[in-house]
């Protein structure tokens, strides 16, 4: 055996680079299955293990402080959890052979073996290809130094003290009273999400739009559904709208598309991420086709004892068994920790993705799950049907209520549920629905076998057909024909 | 053949016996399937096609209408589904062997042959065994007529007009300002719901319940949390109570238990329901060991072409495949609309049902599925193990939120689920989230399986982890422990 000697011990450390979900999610469970194991974590920020999905709410102001975003603090980890957590420390090289990591830190260059290696490095928010992009005034919002900064601004211009400039006059267009106004590129979660957040704080918000339609990973009605009442909000929606530059001086004055200029004192962009696989590739560690980090079931990587989890790693898609890229929360933390299980000496699958998402957007909630997108549906041997049914949420009788938007796709010849999508005002349950729909996918149900769910029923909750039955009342009536 | 010809046609009608949920559906199932097959429904009441779970909400006011109960009228039914529904007509007899059934009504006795028979006789509600049930003021709630009564009652008590005996000073023992006091005779749904509706027309309300927990269909940690909370809302709880008589003079005045005696102006048995069987078991049509009428999966009884559906009648239980007697308005629909099709040509099999009910208590929520007693599932073969969770509805840090206590109930040999019973305050999604149990349990999934769902997730809806998959965590911990 040329294999270094692999025993678990305080001479065989397990290494995490990495300290937020999917990271201290394997450290605290490796912790919990082997309270003697050395454990040691390296995070580049300060921050560690905290609810980047909050941030948007944290910029709205529902949320007071950043360190309420914080499940566990450093100090919790290193002191109750027994975890060496190395905060201000980069990791900047893997090396395989020698089961070594180097970091980087102020206090100078360490090396540290491991037994076994977590790659958690997470993903960074895409900068897009155009000019602009570095003045003053334009913000991702990737991490939390992002939201503290985007916070700040708003206080600021509600202050009275943004960046307006004075000699250009009022510069919003259609509300009367502004802050602002400002532009949001990308019409994803994060686009959806901060564009609440600021139009709630007085914001005249433009929301640009590369493609026709908002949320494109939702069903086409759910996008309809969300962008009517997006404009309902008053957001500027321009659809569509590829953006080519963002002009001004040291700071963004204006966002340039091909068909009109429009004024902003700040733009968040909001494009999507990529996941971080710069120390993976340069270790030679295979990268899939999604270009993340390319994992078997356990979550290991091509390269022994080296493990990927959250938004640097793929995962399996529970639908069509192939690797894709999802970088969510769930998936983080639970892929952690399987890793944790794992290398403490129970093997755990870390389980597949069904690309479930779920969104707020002032006043509606949306969710999605499986494979909605006939190409991709295709590419995975389906012959992709859809029904798109609008039902009540609750007995029509009954005072409460609103409607339910369900789209539910599955495939023509064998039946089997591939993907919805769902939309309904806020509190009347599309995400929380959406839950039928996962596990349905989950375990291969066909369409059939979702219509005869015995879901709970009372009037103040649904009608005797919940709407997902409706929806696939609906559609078994169609592979029926 | 010594059977009669059995073609489809206008000879050869199809014959319903109820016209409520199963009985409407199958006609308009039938009609739509069949548009020239003759369709007859006799119903022996006047109301047809109702939501009578919706009748507490009609008696506590938030209803205006009776009318708004029903879905479809009788008018609708004759007029645009071609349905020739016989409303005032009782049906007496079933001769299985001439293929006919006898009808009663005002104007006379009418003998229709039928090709197809749905038995959709119903439910009724049970009248507990006891002293002065037949005493005015009190009810049950059963019926359309029922409900118009406690409407009146409700109406007439707040306007000053109850039945308060002037001698006997103030009753209520402790509201200071009450109207009453009345009684609640059972802890099942209808109890429950009632006790919102008295309680919240400011009626001080005593709930008896004969065991030592409410719900009893739910688990222990559930009926705990509807109980604290009818305490919360000021109704008098008394458990282990069992009503020995409702004593007074022509009107009801007192509910005597062993320990007590409490003063009443008006009392509700909510003491659940049997199904009206007489008509089958007159007609040699087997009931099975629950009482309710047998029938095979595609709901045919024992008599050829004589199908039963909906509160009169058994169905199997998905998770221990026995026949069970759980009757709701889903199955109800869904096994007349499946028989619908059968007998116009398309067998459909009615489907299953895991008793998955849900039930709104003031300001929470409740639902249960599947198996959850212990000795139920030892019967069905199985060694079941449980754990309770209290987990939070939203992430922690969003404005919003509650908590969701969950139970959950699996197999410890299979790991496969059983069970759930789930309560949170209103509107935090107890029932709504409890879709994805009941798709597991009737799927055969296991605890492993439901830990792996790809839930939908953000702040505004759950934790990282839904509470669903956080009793999934600690259940599935246990059993690989």
């Amino acid at each position: 055996m040329c294999l270094p000697a692999h025993t678990v011990g305080m001479s065989d450390p397990f290494v995490v680079v990495g300290g937020d979900a999917a990271g201290m999610s394997a450290a605290s469970k490796a912790r919990r299955e082997a309270p003697d194991r050395e454990i040691v974590v390296f995070e580049k920020g300060e921050w560690v293990s905290y609810g980047a999905c909050g941030l948007p709410y944290y910029v709205k102001g529902e949320i007071q402080s950043l360190e309420d975003l914080v499940s566990v603090t450093p100090e919790e980890f290193r002191e109750e959890r027994d975890i060496d957590l190395r905060t201000g420390h980069e990791v900047v090289a893997v090396d395989t052979d020698e089961r070594t990591v180097t970091a980087e830190s102020e206090s100078g260059t360490v090396t540290q073996s491991y037994g076994d290696l977590l790659l958690a490095t997470g993903s960074e928010a895409v900068v897009p290809p155009i000019d602009g992009t570095d003045r003053e005034g334009v913000y991702t919002l990737g991490s939390m130094s992002d939201g503290k900064e985007l916070r700040e601004y708003v206080a600021r211009a509600r202050d009275g003290e943004g960046f307006q400039q004075p000699d250009r006059g009022p510069a919003c267009r259609y509300l009367e009273d502004c802050t602002g106004p400002v532009g949001v590129v990308g019409g994803g979660y994060i686009g959806i999400e901060m564009a609440e957040a600021l139009a709630e704080n007085g914001f005249e918000v433009n929301l640009f739009q590369r493609g026709d339609r908002v949320l494109k990973g939702f069903s086409d009605e759910t996008s309809e559904y969300v962008a009517d009442h997006l404009r309902d909000k008053d957001v500027a929606l321009h659809l569509d709208a590829e953006v080519e530059e963002l002009a001004g001086g040291d700071r963004v004055e204006t966002v340039v598309t091909a068909d009109d200029r429009i004024p902003v004192e700040m733009v968040l962009l909001g494009t999507g991420v990529r996941p971080r696989t710069d120390l993976a590739e340069a270790a030679g560690i295979e990268l899939g086709e999604t270009g993340a980090i390319s994992a078997d079931a356990y979550r290991e990587t091509s390269a022994l004892d080296v493990y990927a989890a959250g938004d640097c790693a793929e995962a399996t898609h529970v639908v069509t068994g192939d690797p894709t890229y999802v970088p969510l929360a769930l998936t983080a933390n639970r892929h952690g920790r399987a890793i944790g299980q794992t290398v403490t000496g129970t093997p755990t699958e870390g389980g597949g993705v069904a690309g479930t998402a779920a969104v707020k957007a002032f006043d509606v909630e949306a969710a999605r799950t499986g494979i909605l997108d006939y190409e991709a549906a295709r590419a995975a041997g389906f012959d992709p049907v859809s029904e798109t049914v609008t039902a009540k949420s609750r007995a029509g009788y009954y005072p409460e209520g609103g409607n339910v938007r369900l789209t539910l796709t599955a495939d023509r010849d064998s039946g089997r549920v591939l993907g919805a999508s769902l939309a309904s005002e806020y509190g009347e349950g599309a995400v929380h629905r959406s839950h039928a729909v996962v596990a349905a996918l989950s375990e291969g149900a066909t369409v059939a076998d979702l219509e005869n769910y015995d879901l709970a029923y009372a009037p103040p909750f649904n009608t005797t057909w919940d709407p997902v039955l409706v929806a696939a009342k609906v559609l078994g009536g169609q592979l029926r024909d």
